[in-house]
């Protein structure tokens, strides 16, 4: 392995991709206060108690966590990861945001809605396309208890899509409640629903057969849980209010379907998708997520967690949140839509550094840059004809030579 | 200590600093590019042989390690930092920018001019206004050998400040190699310099009988480091020319600072200050650091680093960088400086989610947003007079009752 290779799952960011990002970032940042979100930021690390309490420790896996130091560190064979460390790195923004909140509750705005952007950290197999480190921009709304925080959430992220370029996406909609109840009208018990839940979340990646052999495998009722499955793929929402009886649930589910329809100007579309489940074992409510193109890659998810904020705050507090996953974004980006932007008009400045009287140079390319252009000043290279023509490989497209040049010339 | 705090020496940021910070941020960001300088970004976490081997394990004692996962995680009693961890988070922005240059020279213009910020991690003891989590904005230029890579930097940098609002600052100025060859010219070995250098760097902080006892203490001579340290306090650069004979670095440091003053157009200046060491152990020519204020407070520094890129490249390459404390600079600016920026016309739009039609109220809402306002939609609550006070008091300025006005209503 190379020794100047970033660690394995994380990446280093180009130059040209940064002026991608940082145009994306403040387009979905712009769209997110313009419907009054708050900008906060958490550290990317955080108390290890915090981090292995919050899914039962189940994701230890996957946390990266940082070793105790000095004296504190002291291993021994039988030393657990807890033992020896003492804080890890966040793997979403979810709970860092209720540690906020809980911490900062009474001088905040009721509701609150917050925007966090910011780098997680994941220990996961890395795989083309997925890293260890990447960024994720979230809206959440703690507080609101009504569909108005759901109806919010989804105008918001939708319109920031629009914003950088993105159209015709799906947003699928389902309800964690409705899922519960029809796995308990098949007979199952209340602390079966989990793990069916998390098999059924594979619907979409391994296929109903399989999800079958898993649950099966699990030894649960075959012919129950083919008839579970089966019905599962493609129920509407009339049938599900049917079988479960939670006519609240589905209404609700109605207005934010007919809100978010009515307010899309055709330009993307939301729809009720029972096969939607959500692998946080947080949600408690609506859940929802965002489909693109052809494969049906996913951009966005959320969905609500009344019960989260309460564990840290010892006061239950409603809370919904959505998360856009900013590097699938990109990456639809650079490769599938073009982001339309403003060339920029790049100037090599050539001087001779030991000879010139810089102050001068610097006059010249300062008042390049105050006409717009980005004017970088570089030493004459013995071959000028070499240094000039790579210049022009780099995107430049004028040229000032220093004592030879009274305007500039386009390469 | 309370749960949801966060880790002993970071912080959560307000929405009201990060409005702030993005400003900063993006007007230093602007600036750089104007410059021809190129954003580049790296992961917060690298290989721990990286970290550990730069500076000689010296700086083990302020890294925050990573641990081993799964069954690589081994613990018995002999078991070492290295042995248990493979990763650390990064303590400064040079050498993630070392090893990315390594890793892409062939791709990259020459000289390379990089920008990079980002979140740096120390575990120093926190202090106030000093966090073990605090963001860098570095510049750097690669492959420059001519002190215009120094002047370069130094006229960007001292621009980007001028951006965002602050001026009157003095950079300091001076050269490693002067430093050596002084402390060489009382008789001291060379491998004795580094230690008297470190001692020379707490001048500012402790004085001079304290930076002689300390010295002393080593075991070096008291007279001809009294001698030392009384000299170097105040000496000129012509004296520090006579003393070491190094005429070409005393001329290119006085070509530095002729450059920089004649195009500072009065609003901030240079001076050659010999006892300005700089801390890290990498540098090997000028050196500058960029103090403001009464108490003279340090807001940037760097210089040149000629011998590390070569480390991780196998080929020398001449490098130069300089690095804003952006923490420090956002502590000035929100204390003493005020940053000018446009007020936030902010609405409150209430509205009764259960019943109201939300499509209509978001139309409402999009109306009001393309119109330049920020329009946060809320669940009217019963008590409207209680909750319209509190929104008055986040600063919000026009209200809407959705269903009962026909315009926006001043605050």
């Amino acid at each position: 392995m190379n020794s100047s290779n970033p660690v394995r799952g994380t990446r280093d960011i180009s130059p040209e991709e940064m002026k991608l990002r940082k145009e994306l970032e403040d387009k979905i940042l712009s769209a997110f206060k313009s419907a009054g979100y708050n900008h906060i930021e958490t550290p990317a690390i955080e108390n290890l108690d915090l981090l292995m309490d919050s899914e039962g420790g189940e994701n230890l896996r996957m946390l990266f966590t940082i070793a105790k130091r000095g004296k504190k560190f002291k291993p021994t064979e039988n030393s657990t990861v807890s033992d020896l460390c003492d804080t890890g790195l966040r793997y979403d923004l979810t709970l860092p945001l209720s540690r906020y909140y809980s911490n900062n509750k009474e001088s905040l705005e009721n509701p609150f809605k917050s925007i966090q952007i910011g780098n997680v950290y994941r220990a996961e197999r890395p795989q083309k396309g997925r890293f260890r480190s990447f960024k994720q921009c979230d809206i959440d709304i703690i507080g609101d208890h009504t569909i108005g925080a759901e109806i919010d959430l989804i105008h918001t992220i939708s319109k920031a899509l629009l914003e950088v370029g993105l159209d015709n996406f799906v947003i699928h909609l389902s309800d964690r409640k409705l899922l519960n109840a029809y796995i308990e009208s098949f007979g199952f018990d209340k602390d079966q629903v989990g793990t069916i839940a998390i098999s059924l979340d594979k619907l979409d990646k391994i296929g109903k057969d399989k999800v079958i052999d898993e649950l099966v495998s699990k030894g649960l009722n075959k012919e129950k849980i083919t008839e579970l499955v089966n019905k599962a793929q493609d129920i509407s929402l009339e049938e599900v209010k049917k079988l479960t009886g939670l006519d609240e649930t589905c209404s609700n589910l109605e207005r934010i379907i007919k809100a978010v329809n009515e307010t899309s100007d055709g330009k993307y579309k939301i729809e009720f998708d029972f096969s939607l489940v959500r692998g946080m074992g947080y949600y408690t409510g609506p859940i929802f997520e965002i489909k693109w193109g052809e494969d049906a890659k996913s951009i966005a998810g959320g969905g609500r967690y009344d019960d989260m904020i309460g564990k840290t705050s010892k006061t239950s507090e409603p809370a919904v949140g959505f998360s856009i996953g900013f590097e699938r974004l990109v990456d639809i980006l650079m490769n599938v839509v073009e982001l339309e932007s403003e060339p920029v008009k790049k100037v090599l400045l050539l001087c001779d550094a030991n000879k010139d009287n810089m102050a001068d140079v610097i006059s010249v390319a300062d008042k390049f840059r105050a006409e717009g252009y980005v004017v970088s000043m570089a030493n004459k290279k013995k071959n000028l004809g070499k240094q000039i023509n790579k210049a022009k490989d780099k995107g430049y497209s004028y040229l000032y030579v220093y004592g030879r040049d009274s305007e500039l010339k386009e390469l």
